[in-house]
């Protein structure tokens, strides 16, 4: 293909695309297939001749969408939501095409610098403490990390590392792997997998705090098992705290946690995959009071804030801590300008996209105003929602609604909701998926899609609630046959 | 911006880029700014309003494109090529449209499932042995990972955790952080940087190998470090085989190695990033032989192999070995389909972007013959530059070219091939980084771009013969001053 070709082909393209957003509320938001389903669709080896881009296109249809989970369509609330749009979409075109590969300044400078110059704008719209910023002297600074999965990682290895050095200076004869041996580090238990699995990955323990009955950690927990694990000869040394939880969009109360941890020099990160996008909303921003006392501090624009799939924001206050874990500079990666930052000491890749493209170009087109508005349009929206579901005596709400999640159950056993869920999943007309809160079967409907509107939510209850009521009728009547009680309240 | 507006955006940005990828050559290969060129040609806070799409626009060529070193103008021949498609573009597109989050089966089951299938179509492409594809029954196959560090990382990360589970299954005593104090693993001393920095995260030693004088690392090192480390108490666990170093594509001996490997119980991954794409075709394919013992294998397409950065393709004897180091499921992942496989425990990342698509787009828009013709036109080029190089008596090459990468140098002292290349790349016409081998100072001219035609080279060469001609006659004025002797051989 040429790029003539390419000229017809990639506008064609470009409708496509628009053609399924216009209509992605048409498609069924869960696919029908089942697993394996693709094998047999397609041949068994990559052809040996060319195929004409027509055979590929029209395979689209045929091979991909039949088994496509629709994230963007307004009738998807699972998990959270994937960030989706048209000016993101226009820079990840131009990403490719420039498609420069950014491990050192040298390699693209432009890809370097607006990387940095991003972080500084998207801290400043969150009202970042000034040490986080890059600025021109600062040393701090933010980097675009693929997920909060690598965030967390990178922030426990830096701290890691930092702890080794810091124990080495007074007692130079204890070996790395010694100290390593009694680490501890610490998260909610409501934290996301992926703090967990860092800890098996860097080697160290972690352990699960208890929460209150917000779902949030609070500095008593933390003190009470600081002192244990010293009594007991361990070295604290990393909290990963958690901004709008995964399961229930709890806050940790990292106003009490931050001065234990920095009192106690631990390394305190704040996961706000979710829920920073909302901190540019001054109503919002007190949620991240606090935030003054960490060390690093991550969040995901690619779930909130308009930015496609991969754009996890990262910012340290000091870039010596998380470059001096992990720097290597071998000859063929020296330039002549070497002094200048590069954000893959910063990071488990070396290489990586020109993505603050995407930033650039949305931040632009929106305007913090219209990101604003973006965001207060989904919590709009889930209020509604929990508002329709407190007006039904069936069901309660699970968790305070801060942001764009509800948490919600039909009063009655676990299995009555897990039956539910799985009716709501089954009829495809809508998609959902649970969580556990205090060993409760929970549903979680979050507001997902860009182009969710008020009666896509009212339609989504009203589905939901007549399969509560058919639910309840079969219950009524099994139960009334058995002569067994109700698993109701 | 709505859908309509993207259909006008979204086709004058194929056109920029259609474009901008015609007319590359006419652009200065690397840029002219200095390090904080950029932040000063942008305000210092994002907007508060909307800007429209023009005002965006027209700062690609003010603002971006200053600090651009095009890794895709044919007078690009540094580091190892980045790959860039016209179809691959296409799929990136579709993959942004869709725009899913491939976490599990359930999350898009396509994007699962396409990929289980390109991976096993690519490693049929590469004549891997069976057991590392997934077919319907197997118990290996392969995966997409963001980058072959990542792929490094992870490879050791399992081995890691494989040889715990080992040792505490005969030694139920043993503790976690006393077994992994005692492993090692080893690589060249040529591989790339990532992989120590592997050993860094995984809190691991890591030993490099010498190697011979093809820059390879032979069994009887490798024998030789293992019977000392036995003796010393400590547990070899991992060796990071490379195929194709980036210094000078030189290629560890896995046919001695392997066998060692397996004997020993040692966890043999290969990393082939650059290299690896050559093995699609039958006449590069015996430097892969030996791959029947590894481990694990991994290269990235999105190095040679015309699919855009990134896709870095990874594939696994036993499934059940990477997965059992980071599996976690929490409620919130779980599905109907809960046992069929997904690859994000797989990899560091939980999110991961439909990347599969550009592989299939590819494979069949260019079919196996293209594919291995583009691998052949690179090496034709290379073996081009080298008759060129050897041709002019002034010059060395430095390593044997076996693929698109030439190691050579001016005959003559380090600081004499330093000058050169300062003022190669300060001359912009070409690009080019150097690399140390055997404490000499080495020019890697590699073939990069996808357009980089026989007159190109032949061009390249006849500048950096000019300014050797000026070097030349400036050091020859300068000793004759000086009346001391040439640096010359």
């Amino acid at each position: 293909m040429d790029a003539a070709e390419f000229r017809r082909r990639g506008k064609e393209m470009v409708d496509y695309v628009a053609d399924y957003l216009e209509n992605i509320e048409k498609r069924q938001v869960y696919p029908d297939v089942e697993p394996g389903y693709l094998r047999s669709l397609i041949p068994e080896e990559a052809p040996e001749e060319a195929e004409s881009y027509e055979d590929v296109v029209k395979d689209i249809e045929r091979v991909i969408m039949p088994g496509v989970t629709h994230w963007h369509s307004p009738y998807f609330y699972a998990y959270f939501p994937t960030a989706h749009s048209f000016p993101a979409m226009l820079a990840d075109m131009l990403c490719g095409a420039i498609g420069c590969i950014g491990f050192s300044w040298a390699a693209s400078p432009a890809c370097t610098e607006l990387e940095t110059v991003m972080l500084d704008w998207l801290g400043k719209m969150l009202k970042l403490p000034e040490d986080f910023l890059a600025g021109t002297e600062g040393r701090g600074g933010g980097v675009i990390q693929g997920t909060a999965s690598e965030a967390t990682l990178i922030a426990l290895l830096a701290a890691r590392s930092k702890i080794v050095k810091l124990i080495q200076a007074d007692h130079p004869d204890r070996s790395e792997t010694d100290i390593i041996s009694k680490l501890v580090a610490y998260s909610s238990d409501q934290a996301h997998s992926s703090v967990e699995r860092a800890g098996l990955i860097g080697g160290v323990r972690m352990k699960k705090m208890p929460t209150d009955s917000k779902f949030s950690v609070r500095g008593a927990a933390l003190q009470k098992v600081l002192e244990e694990d010293r009594a007991a000869g361990l070295i604290p040394f990393f909290f990963c705290a958690t901004l709008g939880t995964t399961p229930s969009c709890a806050f940790d109360c990292i106003t009490e946690l931050g001065p234990i941890c920095n009192a106690e020099k631990i390394w305190m990160h704040i996961d706000a995959a979710y829920a920073g996008s909302a901190f540019i909303c001054p109503e919002f921003r007190p949620l991240l009071n606090g935030v003054e006392f960490a060390d690093s501090f991550n969040f995901n624009p690619h779930k909130w804030l308009l930015v496609n799939f991969d754009c996890s924001a990262m910012w340290v206050k000091k870039r010596s801590d998380i470059i001096g874990a992990f720097k290597m500079e071998p000859l063929y990666l020296k330039h002549d300008h070497q002094e200048s930052g590069n954000q893959s000491h910063w990071q488990i890749p070396l290489g990586r996209r020109f993505r603050s493209l995407k930033m650039w170009f949305v931040f632009r087109m929106y305007g913090l105003k219209g990101l604003q508005a973006y965001i207060r349009k989904h919590v709009g929206l889930a209020k509604e929602f929990e508002t329709l579901v407190r007006a039904d005596q069936r069901f309660e709400i699970s968790a305070d609604v801060v942001l764009g999640l509800v948490c919600f159950r039909f009063k009655g056993s676990n299995e009555l909701n897990e039956t539910l869920l799985k009716r709501i999943n089954r009829a495809r007309k809508i998609h959902l998926v649970p969580c556990q809160l205090a060993g409760k079967f929970v549903l979680r409907f979050a507001v997902c899609a860009r182009t969710t509107e008020s009666r896509h939510v009212q339609e989504a209850w009203s589905h939901i609630s007549h399969l509560a009521s058919e639910l309840d009728a079969s219950v009524t009547s099994i139960t009334r046959r058995q002569g067994a009680p109700n698993t109701g309240p």
